[in-house]
């Protein structure tokens, strides 16, 4: 099938999700081309991806590296911008179809709601975003008339079994959730856990704040609020369900109770190359499915005592207003503190929780609300991680 | 949502599919009215559905039934006629939007061709008619610019996995089968099986003889060849699994790698509403799926070496003209020698293979070849049949 060339603005290109989507980029040269690259710090990889891709711009956030890369790419038609405020410039370049915001944490807010006003479409792999303000992003979509299209292997599930049903009522869905490297383990084991432990995921490679949320459950808890807001569900419609073998990815079930699934070997390429390219599916070699190698898929209900930030999700969601924002906030503190082990596990939840009673609630919040409770959760987060002893 | 009554044709009303389409009638009394009803002999039961559903027509196959069907609806402004060709007349019946072709066996052929030509969609449930001739009709439902939409649970599931995928190739599709009431059985264990036997299938409850088809395996073998020409298929894009829950009805793997299945409770009504209503999928208080009642999927590879009509409906697929074809002609009449103690469940395997080599081999038959082949099977399998031990 001949289409035109899609061009690309990656945002967080040297992450997890930034580095698959440029594999998918170089496996399909002429579909995808390369707009403007972006980079927390890592100026190295980001300066081979810019040799590479030849995109029109990179943005790389530490200001620290930004002589490193201007040297690096003098001479090429490359344009280099320093700075978090640049993400926000380069998000709504003209030369783009679609922006992937695979920043990491609520950092993708912004730069996200620049490029829906300069009406791309969003290839959504930064949860963050829908997590903190759910409720403005999907208007502003709609006001601007682009696609959130997800990333999320959960996510692009949903969307990929509701294509062809725009005139049929979901009933529920269920994100299906590995249950993570501690799935069964008891309160008194998960308090002895180290970050070792819980960075070793059985089925997907990761980031590490992911891998930690993963195995909190924080992450399906956050995919719960995500959810909500794509798909335009009540809290009550979303159903967590512990599947370990990763395979299917989500289901929908609609109002005749027919359940569609997505499936396939866990690989984070087929969300974000389904995404750069909706609707039209691209031929690849990814690893197929087989069930042979799969026998036996099992399914659990999802332990919101013992993974108790699974249960504050759906609280947060049940709330609404700023207290996802509250949640999520804390919740970015608390796991940069684990990985840093200056709290353990099980505290994550304590300082959450504890964020989640004493921040101010506010039922409507504006953007500036958003950001003056994501910044007030970070400090109150900060704080009790300091008086926690591990 | 409000849409137009569609007016339903049902031959082989009296059978399960037909009463279980007027259950979905009956429950939407707003959406479906009942054009034309037509039974084989069941008389009773078609009076009382004609009272019921006040058809403009009735049709019974038994002409020695006709006058009590007549007596019956007298007075009433229903139209009875009797006798088979009837069934193509009432077929392309002008104030009808669908056709529900709930016939058994090869018999479906002829009516089915008729509402075609008449430019009705057809909710196909009679398998045996593309399994005969699926070039055949598929062309002509081309031509007629008419929907086949599948009432098969399992092509249902890869129907409605392909809506909104129209552009993207389908990589394969995986048929999920039961299994059976067999599953796992040896040769040994099948020579000695009664009807008694064959007749429990542990998840669907159906007519006579596609509970046997399906003990067999035969089901799943028409069903490879029905799905091939739904589909537009090659025969190495197919692939059965042996699923024992019957959850999974059906998997579509397109070319990106990405998998679709569609699941639910087994339960033959909601494919049958589908048909009858698509693309909108209509409100229902069917049975809803729980994974805590089902918590392990098995999946297991086909046994054709012991279910052999497996293997000979893909040889007959691989071969094709006019042999998938002298199989199911031939798997009629020993389904039904089978079901009248006349001839062992393994036996009628060899049967079907004995037909299908000797019975002329015609590449590109037409529909008169599709008819002559179709009688000389029956003749040549009741033959063989009269001559087996038991």
């Amino acid at each position: 099938m001949q289409q035109s060339v899609k061009r690309i603005t990656i945002l967080g290109s040297t992450g997890s999700i930034g580095t698959q989507a440029l594999e998918v980029v170089r496996d399909h040269p002429t579909v995808f081309k390369v707009a403007v690259l972006s980079a927390l710090k890592n100026s190295t990889l980001l300066i081979q991806q810019a040799l590479e891709f030849k995109p029109a711009i990179v943005v790389i956030c530490d200001e620290s590296k930004y002589i490193e890369v201007k040297d690096a790419l003098f001479g090429l038609d490359i344009k280099v911008l320093a700075g978090e405020v640049a993400l926000s410039e380069v998000a709504s370049y003209t030369d783009s179809d679609v922006v992937l915001t695979a920043l990491m944490g609520s950092v993708g807010l912004k730069p996200t709601i620049a490029a829906i006003k300069a009406g791309k479409n969003i290839a959504l792999a930064n949860k963050e975003t829908l997590v903190v303000a759910g409720e403005l992003i999907t208007q502003l979509a709609i006001e601007n008339q682009v696609k959130i299209l997800p990333v999320d292997s959960e996510h692009s599930a949903i969307f990929q079994c509701l294509v062809g049903e725009e005139q049929n009522e979901i009933e529920k869905i269920y994100l299906t959730a590995s249950g993570g490297p501690f799935l069964g383990k008891t309160k008194d084991f998960l308090s002895t856990v180290k970050k070792e432990q819980a960075l070793k995921h059985p089925n997907w490679v990761m980031g590490a704040k992911i891998t930690i949320d993963s195995a909190s459950l924080m992450n399906k808890g956050l995919e719960v609020i995500e959810a909500k807001w794509l798909f335009n569900l009540d809290v009550d419609q979303i159903d967590v369900i512990v599947h370990p073998q990763s395979i299917i990815h989500s289901i929908v079930q609609f109002t005749d109770g027919s359940m569609k699934a997505q499936m396939g070997v866990p690989d984070m390429k087929l969300p974000i190359q389904y995404a750069l390219n909706y609707p039209d599916r691209l031929k690849n070699n990814f690893k197929r499915f087989n069930f042979l190698e799969y026998p036996n898929f099992s399914f659990l209900k999802a332990d919101m005592e013992t993974f108790r930030n699974l249960g504050l999700a759906f609280t947060s969601l049940r709330k609404g207003g700023n207290m996802p924002c509250i949640l999520n906030a804390a919740n970015e503190i608390v796991v940069e503190a684990f990985l840093k082990d200056k709290i353990g596990f099980l505290q994550m939840s304590e300082v959450i929780e504890q964020c989640m009673e004493e921040i101010s609630f506010i039922e409507k919040p504006q953007l500036s609300d958003y950001l003056e409770t994501d910044k007030h959760s970070r400090i109150l987060a900060g704080e009790l991680v300091t008086k926690s002893i591990v």
